[in-house]
């Protein structure tokens, strides 16, 4: 289904070594010439193969990482560490951050495109961009389901879900929610969740969900926060999405009276580095960041070399125990 | 003292319409001619400059950020800010961590003028860069002195260290520390230290200074600190260089058994705000971080138009008070 340099030669009414040399900045070529190869290209979605690429030695060395932000302990962790093996690897990196903007992931994959990087590493939060499915790049997704071809690096979900739930549960709690992210977003988080669900019917507890977007702002999450103190004021136990919802819900449970851990009960997940040394006392499930940004890394390059190369990989996760269980 | 693209021409034995071809990559060239002028250009430390490049549509829309690393709550917040405006404005964003590796920092600086990156904005961590000397590109800094040429944007680092040393004082210490990058470094955070010396001889007080790298790792600085407690077992009041080494602080000092604030009072630096969620209870200088990012993204874009606009620009701090003093 993928043009080829022919669908785009026929179309652009020239021939395929003035495509060829279109592509490759290569010998003398008019303007108009130029625009109706790269209108045809454009119109076709057309993308040099890897094989191609590097015939035409039209590699850039340059990578894409399209995330949600730099400016959150997990985040900075993972994309500081792709930077620096990338570096390694002899490439400069790319960023986008796309924050819970699909128009704006979408503008960051165009433009990227267009900079003809040699690929992509993403994981944004952002579901149904179909320029995904042909880009005809290699991309490499953490965290995030986004088609079938890109594989995903993702630590254990369901394995960290467990943990947390199982911790809570030992330690008596009874009334114990669970935040994750909305279900139609597709992401390997969701296997937190089922295993949330599955330990709770397991102990004969009945499990509550409550989901919330990533993305949204401070204020907003207070308010979320406290309205699911209103709804279950009973609540013992507190399983979060991750370490800046974990201490922010900390704080709302201190103003509202709860003792912690004797009323309530906190684990975090992510146990950045970052937010290990400003919050060791939180609880939290730790995801193996810079083995995930080394794994990242390692498969995009094998994708550079064969776009079908790459499994998903899952990788396991740890218990840091602070103070707040 | 710049290379003109006369002498680009001269030393590559051609004419200056082939130099203008070259790097306009128009009409046909051999690629022995690409060479001789690529090498003349380079042995000449040669660049356009911004008109130039706007007549030959150089013009790549990428900028790059020199960096320590964007794994901390302070440059997570300024990068990802920097890089919210420059998409707003048409730019893409390249990324280069530098830690303290001055070797990492002038790879990067060559790599990012051979991408043809149409500014940067710089705020890494290393001295006596001579590279930046004959960047001839469009240059911001934050936070660092690079040279003459280029402006400064950070925060009123003097304000920042009176208010701090004067918090500490009112609260009755007697024996304040501040901890402070290697002087050798010549960055506006050395202002830090002379309102803390200031104030404290004002006030009959013996200045107590400790100097160390922002980049070292989180063992290193655990010996480092221990060392301060060693040797200054009866201090009362800390004013470190960042909140990152507040926290370790206070962790390593409630060990050995100082109650904070009681025995301890401790005044942090940035109040970025992923800090401000996961560590409330700090009293800290907050710098105006976002008001940097958008101070800085501006001040490059007028020296794209106009590369001698631009003068340094200080930002008022505030204080916030936690619960460590």
């Amino acid at each position: 289904m993928r043009a080829k340099i022919d669908d785009v030669a026929k179309l652009a009414g020239v021939s395929k070594t003035t495509v060829s040399r279109v592509m490759n900045k290569r010998g003398y070529l008019s303007d108009k010439t130029i625009k109706k190869v790269h209108d045809a290209m454009e119109e076709l979605n057309y993308r040099p193969n890897v094989v191609a690429r590097q015939l035409f030695k039209q590699e850039t060395k340059l990578v894409g990482l399209i995330f949600p932000t730099v400016d959150n302990p997990f985040f900075g962790q993972l994309i500081a560490s792709m930077e620096k093996i990338l570096f390694k690897n002899g490439f400069k990196t790319l960023i986008g951050n796309s924050m819970n903007d699909s128009e704006k992931e979408k503008k960051y994959l165009r433009d990227l495109m267009a900079h003809q990087v040699d690929g992509l590493i993403v994981g944004a939060h952002n579901q149904g961009i179909s320029e995904y499915d042909n880009a005809n790049l290699p991309i490499v997704s953490i965290d995030r389901i986004v088609n079938d071809d890109i594989p995903v690096i993702s630590s254990d979900n369901y394995q960290g879900g467990i943990l947390a739930t199982k911790l809570l549960i030992d330690n008596n709690c009874k009334v114990i929610i669970h935040t994750n992210g909305p279900q139609e977003l597709k992401t390997p988080a969701q296997n937190r969740r089922l295993a949330y669900e599955k330990t709770m019917r397991e102990n004969g507890l009945k499990p509550i969900v409550y989901t919330l977007d990533f993305n949204i702002g401070y204020d907003q999450k207070d308010r979320f926060f406290r309205n699911i103190f209103k709804e279950h004021p009973n609540v013992d136990g507190m399983f979060l999405s991750n370490d800046m919802d974990a201490a922010q819900v900390r704080d709302i449970a201190s103003e509202l009276g709860y003792q912690i851990p004797n009323d309530l009960k906190i684990v975090g997940y992510d146990g950045a580095d970052t937010t290990r040394i400003l919050l060791p006392d939180l609880t939290t499930i730790v995801q193996p960041i810079d083995k995930m940004a080394e794994e990242a890394v390692k498969m995009l390059i094998e994708r550079m070399i064969d776009n079908g190369a790459g499994r998903d990989k899952v990788i396991p996760v740890k218990l840091h125990r602070g103070k707040t269980v």
